[in-house]
Formats: C-alpha cells, sequence, structure tokens
C-alpha cells in the first residue's frame, strides 16, 4: 500500500521546499493543496480516514505547512477536530519551518550545554521559531529569558508557552528594545538563541556579553545582518570570543535531518500529532 | 509505460477522497485539477490524446468529479465533444460519487430481490444519487416511483431518466411533501431506496409502510438525523421489523470496490464512457 | 534518489501535455505549479536549490511552460537571477512548445538543404515559433527573411535575434502585409518555415513562389485554414510542386522526441539552462 501525505499549505503554491522533504523522505505520493483555509479542512480530512480501512490508515498521513504559522495552527485544530475515534490519520506541522527549525536549534546546543538550570536568551522570542525553542528549553529546566521589543508580547508568548509545559516553567518577559535592556537580558547567560526574522539583527558587537558566562550563541537568520553580529551563516560549533557559534545554515543539516525522520515517522502509527515537542524528541533520537 | 489518470474536479480542490481510491486502484500518476470549467476542458483534452501514440493511449484516462454533478456533466459534454476519431481515452464521471453509490445500493438490493415487476420507491429521488438509482433500478424492469417534495421535479426527473434508457422505462412521478403522500407513495413497494442529502429524514418512524410488503430498505445518508428512521448508518442486511435494512456505510464497502474497479478499467482500452449504467455493470461482475 | 521536475506554468492550469511528456520522459516526481509569476519564483527556486546536497541537485529540476512566452522568458529570468555559485539546478524552457517546435522544424529542414548560405523565409517571423527558427538558421549561417505583416516588428525581432547570435548574423526584416510584398519576401529561397498562430494562412494557392528555387517548405500550423495553402497537416516529406512539404502534424513527432530528451537531459548535470540553441542540439542528436 502505497504511502500518500497530504500537504496542507496556506499559501498561494504549496512549498517546494516541503514538497521535496516529503519525497526524499520515502512518500510515495504527495497530495499537495494550496491556499487551504479551515472550512476545506473537513472534506480533505474525510477523504483521508475514509478511504482506507483501519488497519491501513497509518500509510496516509497530513502535513501542515505555509509561511504563516497561526493559519497552519488553525488548520491543525480543525483538522483534529475532524477525527473521530479510530477514525484518524498522523498529522505534522511546521508551518514556516518553525518546529524543525527550533527543534535543530535546540539539540545543537545539548550537546554542549544541560539545560537543568541553565540560563537562556531568546531573542526574538515571540516570533515562531523563538517561541518554540523557549518551548523546548523551558520544558526541559532551563531559566529562560524571553525577549521581545515589547514588554507585553514577550509576556503573553510566556503565557502560551506556560499554558502548554507547566505553570513551574521558568520562563521571564524580557523587553530589549534599547541597548541597555539587551545588555540586561543577556547578562550571565549560557546560551543565547536567536530566532529573528531575516535581516533583522538582534545584538550588536558591542552588545556581546562581556565575561565567561555564555557557552553556545545560535542565530537562526541567514540573510545580512544575521541576527547576532560577528556569527557566519556557516558557523557549526565555531569559536568565537570564547563561545560556540552556529548561524543559520550551519543549523540547517539537523533541521533537515529532522524534518525527514518526522515525516517518515508519521507512517508508524495512524494516531501521532507531531508538533514542536514531538518533533524535538524524534531529533533527539537522531542524535 | 505508467498509467497516467487526469482528474477534473469541479471543486476549489481536487476531492482528496477520488485521489486516495486512484491511488489504490492503481493509478501511477495522478494530475490533478480543481475549479475545472468546461473552457479549460480542450486544452486539457488535447494534452491527454496528442502526446501517446493510439497504440498508448489506453494508459491515460481521465476521471470527473467534484461535488457539483450538473457541472461534472458538463464537463463530460465537453470532454466528448473534444475527441475525435480513435483520438480519445476513457473517461469516469463521478461527481459527488453519484454513480458509484447508486451502483452500490442497486447492487445490495439485487442480492435480496428480482427487479422485473418489482415495486420500488426511490425517496429524494431527483437528486444525483436518487435519480441514477431510479434509472438503474427502471433500466432493469422494476415500478419505480419516484419521490421529490416537488411533483414537477420528480416529473421533470422521470423525463429525464427515459430519455437515457427508453420510454417504456417503468417511472411514476410522486409528490412526498406531506404525511399522506408519503405514506401513499410507499403503500406496498417492495424496496425503498432513499438518497436523500446528508441530515435529512424523508421517512419518519410512524411511516414506514405497514405490511409485509417491504423487503430491502436502504438509507445512503449517514448524518443523524438518517433519511430512514431506524436504519443505522452501519446497517448491512440488518432485519427490522421484517425488513433487510441497509445504512449508509454498510453500503459503502461496495461503494468502494465499484470505485476501485471502474478506476482499474479505465485502462483497458482507450474509447469507454463510464457513466452510471457502466459503472453498474462493472459492479455486477465484481458480485 | 528520485529524479523531481519542478513544472513552472503561467497559465491558470498546468499543461497536461508537458506532464504526459515528463512523465514518459522519465521523471519521478512532478511538482505543477500553475498561474505562477516572478514574485513566486524565489521562494520555488529555494525550495529546489536547499533541500538536496550539491551532488544531488542534477536530480532536481525546473521546466517553465504555459502558453505565454514572454511570461515564460520573465520566469526563466527571474529563475536565474535566484541562483548563486553552484546552487542552481538545470532549467528547460518551452513555454507554447515554441523551442521544441523551432528546433523541431529546422530539424527537419536540415535532412534536405544546407544552410550555410542558404536563403530561407519565416512567415509570422516574429511569433515565439518563427523567431526561434529564425534564430536557429541565422545561427547556422542562412540568410533569413524574417517577415512580419509589420515592418517594424521584424525588425524589432531581427535585433533581437541579432543580440543573441552575434551581429553578423545575416537576417533581413521583411514586411509582407500584401500578395505583392509576399512574393518579393518568398523569391528564390530554398526554404520556407510558416510559424504562424492556428488558423491564419501566410501564403495563398497563387503565392507560391515559381521555379525551382524553393526546396522545403515547413507549415506549424495544424488548424484550418493551414498556413501554407496546399500543404497538409501530415505532410512529412511529401513532394508538392517539386517542393518537399511539412505540416505541423509531420514535424510533430521530431518535436515529441526532442522535448522528451531534452527533459532526460536536463538531468545529466545541475547546470544546464536548455533554450531554443541548446534544445536543437539536443535534437541533432538524436538525428
Amino acid at each position: 500500500m502505497r504511502r500518500i501525505l497530504i500537504q496542507l499549505d496556506t499559501d498561494a503554491h504549496p512549498s517546494a521546499f516541503d514538497r521535496v522533504v516529503a519525497v526524499d523522505a520515502g512518500v510515495d505520493e504527495l497530495f499537495s493543496y494550496a491556499g487551504v483555509t479551515p472550512n476545506d479542512v473537513e472534506s480533505l480530512v474525510h477523504g483521508a480516514i475514509f478511504t482506507r480501512g483501519p488497519a491501513d490508515l497509518k500509510n496516509t498521513a497530513i502535513f501542515i505547512g505555509g509561511s504563516d504559522v497561526a493559519a497552519g495552527e488553525a488548520l491543525l485544530e480543525r483538522v483534529n477536530a475532524t477525527f473521530f475515534g479510530p477514525m484518524r490519520v498522523s498529522v505534522m506541522i511546521d508551518s514556516n519551518g518553525s518546529n524543525t527549525t527550533a527543534a535543530a536549534a535546540v539539540l545543537r546546543a545539548s550537546r554542549h550545554v544541560e539545560f537543568s538550570g541553565l540560563d537562556a536568551l531568546v531573542l526574538a522570542g515571540t516570533g515562531p521559531v523563538g517561541q518554540r525553542a523557549a518551548q523546548l528549553l523551558a520544558k526541559r529546566g532551563a531559566n529562560v529569558r524571553l525577549a521581545s521589543r515589547s514588554l507585553e508580547r514577550a509576556e503573553s508568548a510566556c503565557a502560551a508557552i506556560k499554558a502548554k509545559v507547566g505553570s513551574d516553567a521558568k520562563l521571564t518577559a524580557r523587553e530589549t528594545s534599547s541597548s541597555a535592556t539587551v545588555e540586561a537580558a543577556s547578562d550571565g547567560v549560557a546560551l543565547i538563541i536567536a530566532g529573528g526574522a531575516a535581516g533583522v539583527q538582534l545584538l550588536a558587537d558591542d552588545q556581546w556579553p562581556s565575561g565567561e558566562a555564555l557557552k553556545v550563541a545560535i542565530d537562526l537568520n541567514a540573510v545580512p545582518p544575521v541576527g547576532l553580529a560577528g556569527v557566519e551563516p556557516m558557523d557549526k560549533a565555531v569559536e568565537r570570543h570564547g563561545t560556540l557559534c552556529y548561524g543559520a545554515i550551519g543549523v540547517g543539516g539537523t533541521k533537515m535531518k529532522i524534518h525527514k525522520a518526522a515525516i517518515g515517522r508519521l507512517f508508524d502509527s495512524n494516531d501521532q500529532i507531531l508538533d514542536t515537542e514531538a518533533i524535538y524528541r524524534i531529533g533527539e533520537e537522531l542524535d
């Protein structure tokens, strides 16, 4: 029985990136849908669950993607609401690559530091990748400073993460709109992850924390100017100022491995929801 | 040479249901087109008939689907008008599953009753499925009462069916807008097929015909309230009040088998038109 | 590793013709995009170049098609601008079949005449096919008369071709809006290629050049009235009035072979641009 992946993409064209990865992950047939809205979901899910017998449903799966993460999450919610009892297929969500990128960044960091009790700063922490990186770190016991230019948005992101990983998660909202607040936020942290948008510098040359506390710095923006001044996109555990640095492309190989493995995993059973945490765990098993 | 199925769907997204069935029926390459209008047909058909040599054309076929049956029929007309001489490929039409569903219902009934001379009632007989079920029954010699809330529409449907199966077909239009007319329509029939839309009750508890005439009752609506009060969607020849009952899901397995077999049959030659009658005959051979 | 072809089509539906040919040329996975505009290109190209390692990029390729040749060329320009260094995949452009058709016509002519110094007339020479046929002939040393109803447009097309094949190309613009100018343009030529649109006659019965100079006449319009009066669409080196004649269908087999071979060639390396000249050379190797 051929393995079918139904790609629900919220953009006008289905992501070519996600399609190539699906093919390379061993999907036999890829049904790509573009411009998918919540109202389209029921009929597409019915097509997934009413065509093969219960024992064969693990050979059909759904992938949710597209550049708009909130739109993707709205699809996921609708997909889940359409399933009932054993009539379901496994689903992965990776809108804008946010889950696989966050998982890859945190996974690379885990090679150099222990998260439990670690002081970590996530810059652009309210963005799709930053929020997921913060969630993964908080879940693993780190003291996470989630930074944004707006304190209000940072607080709102912290609350959203606590709702997922538990109210005892150690998350602090930080406002980083000025040099002084950036320096205060980064003071003493052992890990910085910059999950910023393309071409936005989040930490200037003269804002790098002094001292020896900072062990790992990961910048997920590949488009100049990069998010962390001095880090090169190709950096992969390159030491700079005594800190192991990763650039967006340096993390890319790990991201790609996680993405492919997660797609493959979809076909192990028909009842998985591969979101942030599940995707990270798949990455851990690869290491 | 790979077997290509060109799916012409009139909806905004190509049916995932039809795509999975196509894959499971052994199609190698599925070209899915959405939002297809008659004006799009010529170019797509030219792509089908001008790319492979006459001897290889049987490896390309067209499937017409989508929720709007009239729109699908308009495509079929245009597809046929574009073919010429031996330059053609086989075509199947199953908009809204109407042909495979009607064929499955009539086929299940055929296991319990002889159609020739049988008194049969088709409720919601002007809908896509009802009309096709009535056509199949009339073609096989049944005395078909085709019911609708509107006598005018019922008469128009009867005329359309006679134009297909012959003017000697035994079809009577029935208006069933009140309890009294529903009872009159169902009085003495041996078979009832309810081809109604989702969630519309066509026969209430107290409207079930009394007496022993009714042998088989088939309800093709799976969404509560079902069309025939008391019939369960999963019913498959379950006896209730002395009548063998089928629900929508109980007929679903047969429908799926017919659908797959018909897709497979498309590739036997390049000159088939698989519409209501041809699809029913494929079902008969499976039994 | 599966061979992926990314079809960028500028029409509302991706060409079924191009899809069938891609499948028959051995493509494993076809990603078909419709209604593609230059603004869509970057993201799609990134999906092509950032998903597989440099050594594997030759297994991904791009095909640009659709009925609007200028729109296709705008896509090609944007595709090339998105590539950088070794991060690229091979690309073929054949909007409206213009490259493969022109290559097939010129290739058939090459079996009967030597191009160097040959007097050739291209009717409807400003159209997509005519312009490409003129380019191929000029590149091979023919004295090409490029004809149009408008002298201005003919001159503009000549200039565009010279920009591609060199300013020493022997190209003359000819206006052919009247019987007299048509006769003057065709006087003494050994080859006529009519690249006109469907259903437009370019040379009437009484306009055929007298004398024995004309060796080959190729008409690329299959829809009556054909472009060269008297030539039948199926003609394949049929002698009429002492001239070897080809019709659109007579050239079609060669066109199809070139099209398939070019698709196959895309996967030999990741750095090819298959436009008019490269596609013609692939045709030469097939002969």
